[in-house]
């Protein structure tokens, strides 16, 4: 079926009435009958032994109910790598790692028995440079990494603090750059920054006497946390339940396992079965939950002169941290899409992902792609500077198109990347200088798609036309619940306002790999529409033999049913019997599942190999900016974003990803970073960490261009992550073209304009 | 596939250990954040008009935070006919009707606040007696009968307090006799009894802004009370979710709406969207929940002198007291059921459903059967007596067999009534007298299902080959969680403690018409079958293209998969990829339905017609009993208990079954009666009301005949209700074979006996 006004239209979203009434149970609502409060002691070293823990004063105060430390549950978990324990056990890696919990009948008894908490550590030295990690002598962050287990596609050293290394190998670059004409080679660097979401991390955990375990979290990732609970608690995965409640902002932060195990430690230890809730404080979400990756990115490019690249050597270090987390997985991310969305023949590409004695570093809307593309496009413009020609033309001329083979061998499909770079720049009126201290620029983007991976749902009619969809994707406020909604009642031909979308709860919403990777769409989509299909035979069977036409003539729309071709005003679906009391038909229920097993194992030394991912984003965001010189303070004027998302589902939805999008890809770019002192974090709050406000929010143009995916829902990709990464190269650029200071570490602040001003004035002189 | 170990076993419950270390949360144990209690109002009279209820005083009590009148919510349901209101707002009709509701901070002020509501009424003349409801002028207890909704298959008789008349006539009844050699008529009657589930009911609703309610309940209809709560709240049935708490007990008492309407108008008032919970006191319970329908039956049976049945005429009148309820239903089942599981040409029957000011008779455990079949099988034995046979060959000689027609005329499959009399006897030794006060005696058993109806279910397995069964059955102790896991596990291959059944919650396990009419082994037993056979086609399918075998010659056990006729170990589930994480595969996820949906519709003039059940539970017990003359007490000293259910899925919750319904037989038979006295009941408590303890419980011998059905899961039909119905008639007609004495009315107390024993004394003198 096709779009018949509910596809690509701008509906509101489904959960807008719960939300803004403030009836929706967040993480921090979750309030259950006999719910303890955990509070979590943590490491004020970076490094060190745990000599002794002792507990005992803890428990002896009235109304503690549980105090757990390391050694009550030994085990490693983590997706990639299992390097992490639930509270430390033999050596604390960071300033923030749990040591010891308390649950408490109350809040205040909880952090009263924090104080009462002796630990004995003995230090050990830390690492906080990324590079000085990487030297031959330097002290192991996880001496036993060789032996801890890890993901089929990821790489760790042993013997070292370099827990992925990602090799890319395509071409001989440096025949490519014999055969250039101009050779660039430069450093950017990105700091490490926080989510923000302004909801905190919230876990609660309940063991009940059967042997199950319940879990609830605002977590994106309700499957994979009951995997690896099931996992290290030795329990059939379907002992482990996990309900999440509505998510207040995700971006990465709440995907893995976070607060979880801290919870479940806790819960093991209350008598009674008692559950137990740990939600940390704003404070504990700055430095001990997990962080985007500061990244190190040494780009060599070299171009003909007529504007072709030709070869391109990265060699990319990503800081992650005392635990790996997904950082192995962004590393792979930014090695596979070292090139951005260019053609380039010869590539040489090392990706580094290295432990430190830091906050662990994971994922983060775009996935380490944001840090490249800062890298890469800012690179595009001293190139297409150096051989003269405009950044645009430039980029365009180098763009990949329909066909074309990915650095890693593999041939693209739905490539709207021209096209975003033509709409973009014609959005801002590319080209048209409007004040002495204004500039434009643009970045790009290019994004992969977790892959393989894979998506199921169920479809439930009622009988009177309204549907339920079980998926466990979580709506987050990306608009998910709406798309999917959208889907189902599109198959179904009945009314969004129809349809309602279940909260997941692994118990009974069927698997999804995640909500993350801007996938959702995509998978669950083509899930949700498979099962809602499902569902429409089912009910066209039943409608034929009680309308007496064929099922195959029937079609639905507005929740009536029609005959094809008909001029009838159609039998409304509630007219079917669907088996319910005195009546024929049969129940409607419908499954669908969205599997890609392609193969995507790449070859470890030179990163070559079949599709590692089943669609790619594309985009280009064109920046206007301006620059105070006396105070170097950016203004950014406008953005015009355009992103290849293959099809629109919901209009105002994606309008509002891309506006969200560009107000964080702005303090990205000007404001945010988490500054570290000796592995300290500094500026926990948000009067000392800025984020953006309403008033640092430009204007914003959302353009959107259609490169149908063969295999999408109506043609659709993805778009949340991808509308983070062009912003920060496109503003970085057009500050250079205000006034002509290049800054090469985010974040663009006051100070280093001023400083870079004055240092071009000097040379200058 | 068929058993191999898993099918016909005596497996435990799999919520065993939730139950007995009392974790399980039954409606009582409900506690919500925010919840307020609830308290009903009800009348002192038992017919009424209501002229002026004063709820001022009530309202400013502190802690109140609503009050409830019938002017809230003017509408009546019921799934029947729509006769009930919520609160009353027009007239009261029996003591015990809801007037007024109060929600509160606690229980104690609901209590007080009930106190302050003065109610100003017009006494209207009741009628108490069934047979004097049904002379010309009597009080109509519902004066609009004919303006309200009634199911298609119903038929209520405006302006009179009949509300459901079923007709039967089959052959020539006058003719029948005529060609008999002796003719007998007599009259036997049944008292007001209770369910007597040790759970009383609770409910607890709670709206949302949004515009959705959900209802906590512990219901044995949740589907059925979400689509009449849609209904008559005029939302979308997917805005009304109904979330099934374990259930402590039904045996019918919990079908249909019992408390949610009156949570929901309190909830509806309440401020802030807060949750109203209300739970009947045992002495609501018993006058303000619902009853045992009081029969009065009259039989006319013409036999031949070779013990041939030749015609029945039966007049059966069932009080169904101030509504419906599910009365219609009764009425209905012992119309289609009148012969017994006997062979008659000629019947005429008429079954009446009379509305009385008195507590609402509903479904109990047996539909009707036990007290029609305490007339018939109390009847039988006079006629077998009447020509000089046994008892037992005279219901052997006129038992039905396979193909036989009913009454109806529907064509009889899987009928092991002839099997059940023969093992019930042997059971008991027949005709072995082992002591002078002692005497044995038989009753059987021919009990329908609700036809048409449908179940639906969904299957998922995790990937470490674990499974959940999503299923709106609600297990309140029969068992039938275990019985569909066994099934789950059964077709896919996996060991029963691997197989979690989720609890019923109308917005993600799917369509079910309800936990009633021992249908769910049958239906829902089908559902999962179906379900979990379309996820092992994909599991196969998954695994055959990983193992390099082709699907169709794979199979399953014990959670391994084997080559058809290979001699392998087996490759364990979980190795089979299932599409989670770096996999191939996809999820495994599947949907079953099973619907019957015959033409049931009988003519209204003769009840003739096509198949008004799927199938038919046959059973025969005998009954040993010792009378003590010089008290009148009878001692039950063993129930040989015959029950062809098709096929035994787990033997061990089969026997359970078979004991628990053999003591509430005895019951029934020698202790229960509600007694009303002008209306309002009299013994509501314990004290007064006996219920057998475990003195009471006598030898039962439990015997399965399975006379498989070609439709049932395995074979199997249905056994929970059937077994309580032979109680009451073998222990009658023991008592008559001890001490020679019948008693008609149950129940068979010392009084009746000692009555009855004075009075065979004086006729002999």
């Amino acid at each position: 079926m096709d779009s018949r006004g509910i596809i690509g239209s701008s509906l509101p979203r489904v959960d807008a009435v719960e939300k803004v009434t403030g009836m929706a149970i967040y993480g921090p609502d979750l309030k259950v009958p006999g719910m303890l409060f955990g509070k979590v002691l943590r490491s004020p070293l970076p490094h060190a032994r745990i000599l002794n823990v002792d507990t005992s004063k803890a428990e002896r105060l009235p109304g503690v109910k549980a105090v757990a430390t390391g050694k009550d549950f030994i085990a490693r978990y983590g997706l990639i790598i299992q390097d992490q324990p639930c509270y430390c056990f033999d050596r604390v890696r960071y300033i923030g790692d749990p040591v010891a919990g308390v649950a408490a009948a109350d809040l205040d008894t909880a952090e009263e028995a924090l104080g009462l908490i002796k630990v004995d550590y003995e230090e050990l030295p830390p690492v906080f440079d990324p590079l000085a990690a990487m030297e031959p002598h330097a002290p192991l962050v996880h001496e036993d990494l060789g032996s801890y287990w890890h993901g089929p596609v990821f790489f760790p050293v042993p013997g070292t603090n370099i827990c992925n290394h990602f090799k890319l190998r395509r071409g001989n670059v440096e025949e490519g750059f014999q055969e250039s004409d101009f050779i660039f080679e430069d450093t950017f660097t990105t700091p490490m920054v926080q989510h923000c979401h302004l909801e905190p991390h919230v876990s609660m955990a309940k063991f009940d006497p059967s042997g199950h375990v319940t879990i609830w979290s605002n977590t994106q990732h309700p499957y994979a946390v009951r995997r690896e609970v099931a996992r290290f608690l030795k329990l059939p995965t379907n002992h482990v339940r996990v309900v999440v409640t509505c998510v207040g902002g995700g971006f990465g932060g709440k995907v893995m396992l976070k607060v979880e195990p801290l919870c479940l430690v806790l819960a093991m230890k209350v008598k009674n079965f008692r559950p137990v809730k740990i939600m940390l404080t704003r404070e504990e979400e700055f430095y001990a939950s997990s962080v985007r990756h500061p990244t190190i990115t040494t780009i060599k490019a070299g171009v003909r002169k007529d504007g072709t690249l030709m070869a391109l050597k990265t060699r990319m270090v990503l800081d992650t941290g005392a635990y790996a987390d997904l950082g192995p997985v962004v590393t792979r991310s930014v090695g596979i899409s070292v090139t951005g969305p260019y053609k380039i023949p010869h590539v040489w590409a090392d990706a580094y992902c290295v432990y430190t004695n830091k906050a662990i570093a994971g994922a983060f809307r775009g996935l380490g792609i944001p840090q490249l593309q800062w890298a890469n496009d800012s690179m595009m413009d001293l190139l297409a500077e150096g051989v003269g020609m405009d950044p645009v033309e430039f980029r365009f001329k180098n763009a990949l198109t329909e066909g074309d083979l990915s650095a890693t061998g593999q041939t693209l499909h739905s490539v709207g990347i021209r096209e975003c770079i033509r709409k973009a720049a014609e959005g801002i009126e590319w080209g048209k200088k409007t004040g002495k201290y204004r500039g434009k620029g643009m970045g790009t983007l290019y994004k992969m798609t977790q892959t393989p991976s894979s998506s199921s749902a169920f479809v439930k009619m009622s009988e009177d036309g309204s549907v339920e969809v079980l998926s466990s994707t979580v709506d987050m406020g990306q608009g998910s619940n709406t798309v999917l909604a959208q889907i189902a009642a599109e198959e179904l031909g009945v009314e969004v306002r129809n349809v309602r979308v279940i909260s997941p709860d692994t118990d009974v919403t069927p698997y999804d790999h995640g909500t993350a990777s801007s996938r959702s769409t995509f998978y669950m989509g083509n899930a949700v529409k498979e099962a809602a299909a499902d569902a429409r035979r089912q009910l066209f069977e039943v409608a034929g033999e009680q309308l007496e036409v064929k099922p195959e003539d029937l079609e639905a729309r507005g929740g009536f049913l029609f005959v094809k071709g008909g001029t009838g005003k159609g039998t409304p679906i509630s007219a079917i019997r669907m088996g319910i009391t005195y009546g024929k038909g049969k129940p409607i229920i419908g499954r669908g599942t969205f599997s890609v097993s392609e193969a995507t194992l790449l070859d470890q030394e030179t990163g070559q190999g079949a599709n590692p991912s089943v669609f790619w984003q594309y985009g280009a965001q064109a920046a206007e900016v301006e620059v105070d010189p006396s105070t170097g303070k950016v203004e950014v004027l406008k953005i015009a974003a355009a992103h290849d998302l293959g099809r629109v589902i919901n209009l105002l939805n994606c309008e509002q990803q891309v506006e969200g999008a560009v107000v964080t890809g702005v303090g990205i770019t000007l404001m945010e970073e988490l500054i570290l002192q000796e592995g300290k974090p500094v500026n926990t709050n948000f009067g000392d960490y800025r984020i953006p406000t309403s008033l640092d929010v430009p204007e914003v143009a959302s353009i959107f261009v259609e490169a149908a995916h063969k295999d999408g829902p109506y043609g659709a990709k993805g778009l949340g992550e991808g509308v983070l990464i062009p912003t920060s190269p496109a503003i970085g650029n057009a500050v250079y073209d205000a006034i002509g200071v290049r800054i090469h570490d985010l974040p663009i602040t006051p100070e280093k304009i001023l400083k870079a001003l004055k240092e071009k004035g000097e040379r200058e002189r």
